[in-house]
């Protein structure tokens, strides 16, 4: 496939504690499913520099983009901006354009801007703002990385506004199929058939409800036509009910 | 920390397209935490041959466990245990004592037993198997890689299983502070705690709920004596509501 490739690094103590269930790789993942942007690999490190700064380095040189989540904010345990600026080995300070929106932000509902919140105001140089249409304190793309937050409401918002300005290629189509006999009976035919449809990606994700044993076969591609013709085919096989 | 680490990947289309939202991650995160093992890295690859392998090795030589998820299915994408034995470069085939337990399943209840069904009992070289207390099809342990199924409840009960086996150290033990104030106001503060507190983990995570800004900060640490002392100055600081 010739889309562009991207991988998402969430930054966060509390998803690897099990405290808090990652919903932010979900929404990402559909969002550039959407745009034409394969998303290609996930990590989860903890709020620590030097795993932060590793993880950076590599997928920033494995994939067309990058989109973090998490440590952007005002405490102590926001470290995402130095270890963006580490990695690639530019200055860190508090930006002029960064802090008018925050301080203007702050103005308005008589709250003091004080040094924690001026943290959030910390930009690598040579890094473009991301908007934060929630809680203003903005986000920024450092070369092919997306630097986002990691509240949920305020980091759909920044991959809204960031996907958009991307360039995808054809968007990636998907037709699901559910079919109630166990994976054990259909592999042979469906191996088959994906050998068949080599530029379409055939997957098996078997459940069992009630007792009944089957799997959801999920046909992904760029061709709908194609895709067409390879579910019509998993009907003829097996009788399915899409 | 002296707690043996681990890492987590999970094997995944479905999980990078959006199509699946991951909750194993989180049962895997909670239930290590538990045992005094630490979550150190999560990554989430797709279903390639390449990218399994490359991600093993990596995981293998970084942390003392590593539990894979997904793929160990008989359809044409299950390629984990494959991709398991190249990592480490041994031969995979057939092994007597997977197929035997998967022939008894299945002869008990007169469903045959084909070769798709066969490529589950493909185990490499040297592993330990892992029971499957639903639905037989064993996972296996080859070297410090534990092979688990992707079906969250397989999996679920499998790392039950695994974990029990491990010698984990410390428990994590942890304490979360509700805090009704935004972040900008306790970042300061907070970080004085921070550092009065080496040993422990602070974390601060926002939220606003009804137009109130607060922060859960979650203390996390293995001396309970500590951790009630944090917890204690944190009251007192900013009258908590715990």
């Amino acid at each position: 496939m010739t889309n562009p490739t991207a991988a998402m690094l969430v930054i966060g103590d509390e998803i690897l504690s099990g405290r808090t269930q990652d919903i932010n790789t979900q929404f990402l993942a559909n969002a550039l499913t959407q745009a034409g942007i394969n998303l290609v690999e996930v990590r989860v490190v903890s709020d620590d520099e030097g795993a932060i700064v590793g993880a950076v380095r590599a997928l920033s040189k494995g994939f067309n983009h990058v989109f973090t989540s998490g440590g952007i904010g005002p405490t102590h345990d926001d470290i995402t901006a130095d270890c963006i600026a580490k990695a690639f080995g530019v200055h860190v300070g508090i930006r002029d354009d960064a802090r008018a929106l925050l301080a203007t932000f702050y103005a308005a509902r008589g709250i003091d801007f004080n040094d924690a919140r001026k943290r959030m105001a910390r930009i690598p140089d040579g890094a473009v703002l991301i908007d934060n249409p929630v809680s203003v304190a903005p986000g920024f793309t450092l070369e092919n990385v997306h630097v986002l937050a990691g509240v949920p409401k305020v980091f759909q918002a920044m991959v809204t506004g960031v996907v958009a300005t991307l360039t995808g290629g054809a968007p990636l189509l998907s037709k699901s199929v559910q079919i109630n006999r166990p994976e054990g009976e259909i592999a042979g035919p469906l191996a088959t058939l994906a050998a068949d449809f080599p530029e379409l990606s055939i997957g098996s994700y078997p459940f069992s409800l009630a007792g009944v044993f089957g799997a959801n076969i999920v046909i992904r591609g760029i061709d709908s036509d194609m895709l067409e013709r390879a579910a019509h085919r998993l009907d003829t096989l097996f009788g399915a009910s899409q």
